[in-house]
Formats: C-alpha cells, sequence, structure tokens
C-alpha cells in the first residue's frame, strides 16, 4: 500500500475547533491533519462580518500553502460569514464550513420542525443556519439565541455544577418555551457543556453537534491524497502556552508540538 | 481665558477602559479626550505579554500622532506587560498605566496587609498588582485570582442576580478564607460588576478600583495644555456597532461618533 492520504487543513479562531478535529481523526484515521487557531486574535464571534472575513481569508491563505486535500472552517461564526469569501478564492479547493452540516442533521432531527440554535453574536446576527435549516426545510421554525458565557465557562473548565445549569437555563428557557425539539450547538465551545446543555432541555430535545455531520459530509467526497504521513501539525498565532493548556480537554489527546506563526495581510 | 487644555489619550483593548475615561472626564471636565479600544483583537488578557506588548505599542504609535499631554493605558493586562515598552517608546511623555496607583491605593487602604486581587489570566500571570503592592509595603500578602467570566458577565449586562454571585462567590471564597481585608478589581470590565464583588466579600473588606487613584496621579502632574476643545474622540479598530452598543454603559453617557482605524505594524 503506497498510496497518499489526504491532506486536511482545519481552522478556528482558537481551541474551539479542536472538538472539530476530534471528529475528523476519528473519521479520517489515515489523514494528514493541519490546524491553525488565531489565537492572537480570538474570539470571532463578537467581531464583525468584515473583520471576521479579513481574518479567515488570511488564515486560509497561510494553510493552502499545504497542498491540501480539503480545508474545514470549523469556526461557526467564520463559517456564517467568511465561507463564500474562502470559496471564491481557492476555487479547486473542496472547503467544508460547519453551518450547512449542522443545519441539515438539525432539519433531520426534528418532528415538529421547531428549532433552537445556540451561537455566538455573529452566528446569531448572521442568520446563517435559520437560513441553512429554511433551505432546506422550508417549515422548519428557528430561534437563534446568543450564548457568550459559555465560551468562558468551557475555557475554563467550568462545565459541570450550578454555574453552567443557570447560565444554560438562562439562554435556554426562552427556547424551550417555544416548544423546540432541537437545539444546535452552533459553536465550537459548546460541546464541552454539552451534558449540561443535554440536563436542561431534557431528554426530550435532540442536542445536535456539526462536528459528526461535517465529518460525514467530507466522506462523501472523494477526497484526493496529498501526503504520506498521517500526523497533525497545529499552528496558533499567539504564544502556544495557554492554547496547549486548554486545548486538550478539547481535543481529548496530547496536542504534540504547536508552532506560533505570522499571517499576513491579504489584499 | 485662552488657556489650552489637557489632550489626554486613553487604550485600551475594548470597551473596559471606558470606565477609567469616565472618571477621568469627572477629574478633568475641562480636557480633551482621545479614546482607542482595540476591538478586532479584544481581549488582551487571554494574549501573551509579547503580543500584547506588540498590540499596546502599536495603539499607542496611534495616539501619539495627536500631540498629548499625557497618553493613559487603561486596559490592566495591557499595563500590567507593556507599560515600560511604551514609556521607552516616547521619551517625553508622560504615560500611565493604572497598576500603580491601584496597588497604591490597596496599599493604603489595607489594615491587615492581606490583600486580594482580581484580574485576568495576564495581569494575574505577570505578578504586576503583587510586585507594586509589595513595592510599597514589604509586609503586605497578595493573593491573586484570575476571573475571566466576569468579563463575559459585564458584557452581557448580567451584574444582578444568581449568576453572577455565584460566579463572584467560586472566585473569592478562596481569597476570603485568607481574610483579606482589600480586594483590587484588576480589570476594567469588573467595575460593573462591583456591588456583586461588594456584596459576596461583605463591609469589612474594601474594594479598590484604580480609575479613582488614576485620576488622582494624573492630577498631581502638571499636564501641559495641547488643546482649545474639550471634547471626546473615540476610535475602534473593528466597526464600531457593538462597542457603542455595549460601550454606553460602561460610560455612564453617550460616546457620539466613533471611527474604525486600523492599527499599522510597528517594528
Amino acid at each position: 500500500m503506497d498510496q497518499d492520504n489526504p491532506r486536511i487543513a482545519i481552522f478556528d479562531s482558537g481551541v474551539g475547533g479542536l472538538t472539530v478535529l476530534r471528529e475528523l481523526r476519528a473519521t479520517f484515521p489515515d489523514a494528514d491533519f493541519l490546524y491553525l487557531g488565531d489565537t492572537a486574535r480570538v474570539p470571532y464571534g463578537t467581531k464583525s462580518t468584515q473583520t471576521v472575513c479579513r481574518y479567515a481569508v488570511e488564515a486560509a491563505t497561510f494553510l493552502q500553502q499545504f497542498d491540501l486535500s480539503a480545508m474545514v472552517v470549523a469556526c461557526n461564526s467564520a463559517s456564517a460569514v467568511a465561507l463564500d469569501d474562502v470559496v471564491t478564492r481557492f476555487p479547486g479547493l473542496p472547503v467544508f464550513g460547519v453551518i450547512a452540516p449542522g443545519a441539515a442533521a438539525a432539519a433531520a432531527a426534528s418532528q415538529t420542525g421547531k428549532i433552537g440554535v445556540l451561537g455566538t453574536e455573529g452566528t446569531v446576527r448572521s442568520n446563517a443556519y435559520k437560513q441553512a435549516i429554511n433551505a432546506i426545510r422550508r417549515d422548519a421554525v428557528v430561534w437563534q439565541q446568543a450564548c457568550p458565557l459559555f465560551v468562558s465557562l468551557a475555557e475554563e473548565g467550568w462545565v459541570t455544577g450550578d454555574v453552567p445549569i443557570l447560565v444554560a437555563r438562562r439562554y435556554l428557557e426562552p427556547l424551550l418555551e417555544q416548544g423546540i425539539d432541537v437545539v444546535v450547538l452552533g459553536c465550537t465551545h459548546y460541546p464541552l457543556l454539552r451534558q449540561v446543555i443535554q440536563d436542561v432541555v431534557g431528554p426530550d430535545v435532540t442536542v445536535v453537534d456539526s462536528a459528526g455531520p461535517l465529518a460525514l459530509a467530507l466522506t462523501e467526497n472523494r477526497l484526493q491524497g496529498r501526503s504520506r504521513e498521517h500526523g497533525l501539525k497545529v499552528f496558533t498565532t499567539d504564544d502556544p502556552a495557554r492554547f496547549v493548556a486548554v486545548g486538550e480537554s478539547f481535543l481529548g489527546s496530547s496536542l504534540g508540538s504547536v508552532s506560533q506563526i505570522s499571517l499576513e495581510p491579504v489584499s
């Protein structure tokens, strides 16, 4: 067997996309992975469309030099507003965002068509999930909720106990009052709070994470082999120390060595 | 009266420094103010020393073109690690950080010499408050606590009720067990949670905010007049919309017009 493996690049504003990498590694054990976290400018979720597009294009430009089989925009905020910019800039490179797969999974999982979407301010403001769900299922009614505290809770490691439960109740109760039967974790930080969210919404509401459906979407494409390796190379734009400290709980395993790089302005 | 007013520039990673601007406007009603929030790269508190120094120098370089009487580094994280870099780069310009005034106020307010400092990860890691307090008062014992959730709570406007009280208890109880009698609000977001923090620490613990002592430190310097105006000009590095929406609760009044600018790399 002398076949080349696919080389898949993933980018995210920070550590959150490691939850997506985790799923992709399980699905593509022979792939060669590159991961870029833009930790010098994280988070993207509170920033404007224009700024997130600029950052995403800079990140994608750095990664595409590596002769990729596919690129994944793991950050929901970047997927929501910058995917078209990235796709347009690199014709011929398969580029995947997390919104479409998550929206399709939510539309399929809902009985009642009443769907809640949790995301950052930017993702909610973009209406990207709402539009993607309604494109598949016109009868669906979508309620969106920005949950900025979930990011801090996930990064602090406060994922059980009183505080996350109270916070989750405050964010989710207005959605539950609408009778939703599916809730989408529309930010890569939120899977760390999945248990708390499931406890608050109860067993009759399905919690959807985009990472699984995204991995499935990649398997449906024939990714060209690009590498003889099946490793992981991680880059950050700030000093890697904090990324490594926080990131391993997101990835669920060791990160190996992490290199700091600079992203250049792209005209 | 044809005298010139001082022109004071303030920079911060985002909206938090508006709590400092508020205090300075009250102290210097005739001054002409410039405020820069680096909202495209906020927050600084989770970023490395090297990255925060780079950002702070870029911000200071932008502001110093305005013929200033004084520059204030309102962000505690930037004051903690980048003040010397800014001072060295602009000799002749009076540059003020928030750490020294806050540390002096804390050292003076403590009876027991047991002092708690709340700050970002970066501020805590730098030990800047601890060193500044011990430089004034060698007998003081300082405990530091990073409180990342306070930033999200302040920006969400969740400054009363169950959630902030539980979060504040979790951060403060280890300090209270040490018998502190002073706690320093070592991040410009935290004054919005002042009431909750005071309620949790109880009436026997003094809560110190750097903004008042900083304003006093400026009055002790003879600031040269630079402007015939006494207005406010606000700049941000990301789209101003969110800054304006969140910022007015920090400033306690209208922001007027806000201009988006780009910061250039400084070699």
